[in-house]
């Protein structure tokens, strides 16, 4: 099959199609982004990049970066890190905070903001620079050394994320927060403010394809064993309420982020890594599912 | 790689360990089962078996049976099953009636009780005897004409069923219900009272890791691309509220059954059964857990 | 003051005024009502009677017997009745059953459907013909041995009653059903069948406004202590998710009916009962809400 | 009746009985008090005071002090307070944050926590100094210029209060605070914080017992109907999950603290003040539930 004709011809489809739902609002940084834009690229295990579309325009991938900071987190502490965070599906979204409550806090899984502050207090409690630990793990697994933070949506998050404020605080009243509030959130809105563009996502989730071996300097960023345990957190955790539509329509595992972008991963085969703004009610970018669904079908990629 | 050493080898590590949890009591024909046996069957899409233990003790499958419904009305309506039912994971137990509930008497998924009530009744709704149709499809797909309802089994679920009189009810009320509500419960009590040994269970979901084809048969069960919807539902809600933790350490589609029976597949391989009667705090076989756990570890199966 | 004088006067300004909100509909004997019916009757202690509008009008009074068959319940037995069913006020509808779940099927008081079933199968319990002691108590307080069951009403609630049906299971599923469940949900569904109209339905409340004693006989129908202990359940629990709305805007203990009707007491004063059909969202008669708060304010009857 | 010797006698034989509970432990100020303590006073509407053990013992009343917040913020901005806070019992304790969530900020009632945090919220920005004129109207309310906030307290409160600060967190991210949080958590804290004996409380409750109107003084510190309105919502919300409870054992609106006091009123006649530190199951003092009891039983003092 040739990869990059079967992308053309799904980009082309899924953009001549209607393009429904809404661009994320609460902050200007993802508000004011141009609903139409519409990226694509696959990284194969064998190097080979397939792109389409604004591939190269970085966008803000939010909480896709949730995957690398527990990569990170689960390869320093191993399994441990369990005692601090569950790997069950959340159920409804309107349940999280009575679950939280229900199981004395407790995230349901690392890949929620709850979980995600969590796996931010443990980097915090790891490292004495968990700030430039995490950013250059992240460097690492990209091949980017100009992977970096972005301030202006760090600052623009944490001036109105009452509720992640609200989360960390109840988090610490069931003292599963073990250090300084400010420190651990300043983390955490850093973390979700990192900017890529499809090329890089795509690249950056790669070593999860390819047993935890970065491609180009072949380190080991984390076992193989616990790189199929991401892979499976992912599958059951990674797309809010529609984790079952998508491992039902696309039968991978990935994650998506409220900036539009999804990542999914073909264990031994690709990453791949698709962004459009237009969110879907349960909050994941419209065209993106539809590309994604449209685009293992064809290939028949699935690991069912 | 010896098949059968290994699992001989983790057979009797997991028979050496200690044996937890305590056996489903809600009726007789499940409390006064010897809590200590223990077999195991993997069949291999090549149509080879590997048996240990108590294989071919047929023990009551339960839920695993809910598979083999769903299968059969999703070959029958395809898509439109998915109007009546959700396919996402259903987070906390406790919350089962309450998501009915907020979310209009649409079940979370197939697997869990109120979903495959609803399952029953499309089967009612589509054919004139649902009943002699779903058991002739579990036959074909076993390839074993003798298996059956088990009248006793299905009676005594049915005099002491009453959280399932109360769910169907609920369901009607939202109009989820379309055929008589004796006839439905009926079809459902008798679903989960058939037994099944080892050999034959690993046998009967063969299909589901062979593209949707029965091996001795080559008929066509389900088609290929329904077959992986199947597996990707039983990945994401096929353990109650331990579908995070059975994807992670275990890393394949399963469903279990409060009989201690589990199954799970790897597409392409195989399909194994597992079954002591044990069931650890979340409802999961305490043995058949640790015995796939550690066997897939060992023979790095793994959909990730 | 004039009682006549005031009632007419505020009958006549909420009636000259808008009448919002939606008659009950899931059963035909409701849906069919004259949405613009409207009477009030309030009957004083010492006997006399102010009536205005459709006072005379017989309308099925619905969950408002549900004090009465309480009443029955806790003359025979006592204190031994809150072990089967607590007395709080339930919060949110939404969370009936699962409360239910989380306190293991005792209900939150017994004037919501489940606390009232349960109050049902004391009755069942305790009598050898319930349904027929129940209506002669009901007769007694009322002074009037026509009052009756209306078959047709039951039959119909017992026809689409899928939601109670699954209640009376789910409690029987945690053993809070002691008798056959067919004839508790009869016992149930004729309960709620009764119809009164104003001037009986305030006539038949007197007693809990008079220290447990009716009025004509003298007859105790309960002691002076557990008539207070009604009143007590009935101003927390009588009204849906809006008890605290009629705490605060009308100030007397009362207990509503999705026919439209609501009756309250002053202790040692009167007892008033109001009747239209048009429920506001939270399920409670519009103008009868609109009535009682004009009216206890005029008067400034209040317990508070 | 003799009402000090029924005082006396009541408190001799609950002061003889055993005494359960635990004392609030979360900041040393109130697990640091001696568990025996007990402590009475009634204040009649003609001035007279009587009293019983450790009546004149200062301790942490707090959150009895949210009537009075209330009290003011109700004087100060009238009915539309309820665009902010409804007035509905709470249902059980661990629904709150869920309820916040679906109900979209709007606290249950203004005696919980989130109510409390809002009704703080209007008095910051009703007032150029919220804190001073807070303190004012209990001064007034008591007849007590000494009346103060603890600061130690309150710092101890906000050392800790990680819970509360999740509950503004998240009522902003409602829109349902409009001030600084700094300065609303803040006079909260300080709220909680203020010490009385069990004279100068049932003193300072007597308003609500009194149409309103402060005896000494004259004042009207809130108009009657109001005062009403306030009492009302004592009943149906002042007692946590046990409002139900408290109305249907003693029959008069009220409102306990975590410090082991409860108030209480009987409209028209008088207050009445009970401390005791060890709390029941529900958060309620224990001896003060068993004493408030036992003598409105013995006064036959009830508004039902």
């Amino acid at each position: 099959m040739d990869c990059q004709k079967i992308i053309d011809r799904v980009y082309a489809e899924v953009k001549a199609g209607e393009n429904l739902g809404q661009v994320a609002a609460y902050i200007p940084e993802l508000s004011k982004i141009d609903p139409d834009r519409f990226g694509i690229c696959l990284t194969s295990i064998d190097g080979r990049q397939y792109r389409a579309g604004d591939a190269e325009e970085p966008f803000s991938i939010q909480s896709i970066a949730k995957v690398l900071s527990l990569s990170l987190a689960f390869a320093c502490i191993g399994e441990p890190i369990w005692k601090r965070v569950d790997v069950e599906p959340s159920g409804t979204a309107f349940n999280s905070l009575l679950q939280l409550e229900s199981e004395n806090g407790i995230p349901r899984n690392p890949l929620i903001n709850a979980g995600a502050i969590v796996v931010c207090d443990i980097l915090c409690g790891y490292f004495r620079e968990p700030k430039k630990e995490l950013i250059n793990f992240i460097r690492r697994a990209a091949n980017q050394p100009d992977i970096d933070y972005a301030a202006d949506i760090a600052a623009s998050e944490k001036s109105t994320g009452y509720r992640n404020f609200a989360l960390i605080n109840y988090l610490k009243s069931f003292g599963n927060i073990h250090n300084d509030i400010d420190q651990v959130i300043d983390l955490y809105f850093n973390l979700c403010s990192i900017k890529m563009n499809c090329v890089e996502l795509s690249h950056t989730f790669l070593f999860l394809a390819n047993n935890g071996v970065q491609l180009e300097s072949g380190e080991t960023l984390l076992d193989s064993s616990r790189t199929k345990r991401i892979n499976a957190i992912m599958q059951t955790c990674g797309f809010y309420d529609e984790a079952g539509e998508f491992a039902y329509r696309v039968g991978l595992p990935g994650k998506s982020g409220v900036g539009g972008g999804i990542t999914a991963i073909l264990p031994n085969e690709y990453a791949i890594a698709v962004w459009s703004p237009r969110l879907n009610k349960k909050g994941n970018s419209y065209r993106g599912m539809k590309f994604l669904e449209r685009f293992t079908t064809e290939t028949e990629s699935s690991i069912f």
